[in-house]
């Protein structure tokens, strides 16, 4: 199979299972969330946000070779920012502020729904675990990223007041981030994949990472959307500022 | 605290959080599943009997006290069995036939919610992983197992044609093999929960492992009674005999 071939095959799953094809995220970016949704989301989502340093901490952890240290870090510096300016998790908790939480609340990580968080755990694990030409393909969700984004912002800006370029920002940011990040890893990727098993092994990683963005979204349908509510969860109320 | 209030604090856990009390398994005893939700069931709870030897292995390989590992072993011998007679794992195949699928596809774990998967996983982490106490405690679920277990063979045999002795063997056998188990990590977690510090991480591990159980029940609930199947998850009629 050809580099062409294979990053055919790869943007076919993001077409297929990406979660923007999840009915909570054309609710949310159409306006049919109540504020409460909003909030379970940007609560439960932080879970994610949060991991996402220390999942590429465990990458880099394991990569011998300097230069993808060297190409990989800046994802960490991304999210975490310098120790006054902070990054990308200090933005989601403007989005926190703008939706009425208190972001204390949302950043200690309580109320986030147990299946959240199995997601993302099972994702950290993945990536120190997995062979590392997975660990990296597992990023390539990213590819679908900058469009997800703008719907996003566009959406959120017609049809919620809280948005705007501050609480928004986080989004904004990822709009030049994301696609310095995977032109690397996908190029990592095309480079490394080069048996038909290895094929199969960087799309069974996608295919994998799409189902923990998926993953996400069902169980905060199940809660939020449908009503049911496990033991622990937030609920509306809880937290606010 | 007691021990006498230790263990009643863990079962005040079970009696406000073990699944007994989600819908799914009212809906379950109640004789109120179609036969693709008592197979969907089926075929995701295999995630997690699969998984259970794994984690005791797991459990058993950071136990430098041989006593510990022979009282513990049991477990894994209950699960697998001999290699000609099998065990709990073969019996749960049993079910798996006798409501129509082919116990192979079960077998396989194909299909299984994505969901389902990672919180058995986060399961087999946290044994793995955290401070043996908790390991311990988070096994503690099988104080409950007993009386579910008794509600489940009662309202199978009354109200589903698949039900008898022998596709129900799994549930039976456990009536008499949880009850020991739980007994030798009751002790345990009481004689090493010393502190309150440490009784506090006991609480928290059985809170934990509720989740893991309560999180698969929304999950199939989710794509088999709410009818939103994620993508590459089990489909009636995939996987039948």
């Amino acid at each position: 199979m050809s580099r062409e071939d294979l990053e055919a095959r790869l943007r076919a799953i993001g077409a297929e299972r990406y979660h923007d094809k999840h009915p909570f995220h054309h609710k949310l970016h159409g306006g049919d969330c109540t504020p409460d949704q909003v909030r379970a989301w940007v609560i439960n989502r932080w879970a994610y946000q949060a991991a996402i340093p220390m999942k590429d901490a465990a990458f880099l952890s394991r990569c011998a070779d300097p230069d993808i240290r060297r190409a990989w870090r800046s994802r960490i510096e991304d999210h975490d920012g310098g120790v006054d300016s902070g990054g990308g998790l200090r933005r989601w908790l403007k989005l926190a502020e703008a939706v009425g939480l208190d972001p204390d609340y949302v950043a200690s990580g309580r109320g986030i729904l147990p299946a959240t968080r199995f997601a993302v755990e099972a994702y950290f694990h993945y990536v120190r675990e997995q062979p590392l030409l997975q660990a990296v393909a597992s990023s390539l969700t990213e590819l679908f990223a900058p469009k997800i984004h703008e719907n996003r912002i566009e959406g959120l800006l017609r049809h919620y007041d809280f948005a705007d370029e501050s609480s928004l920002s986080y989004f904004r940011k990822r709009l030049s981030e994301a696609p310095r990040d995977v032109a690397y890893g996908l190029g990592w990727v095309l480079d490394h994949a080069d048996t038909p098993e290895k094929e199969d092994m960087a799309c069974a990683a996608l295919i994998f990472k799409t189902d923990v963005l998926w993953a996400q979204l069902d169980a905060l349908w199940g809660a939020y959307v449908d009503g049911h509510v496990p033991p622990g969860a937030w609920r509306p109320g809880e937290g606010m500022a």
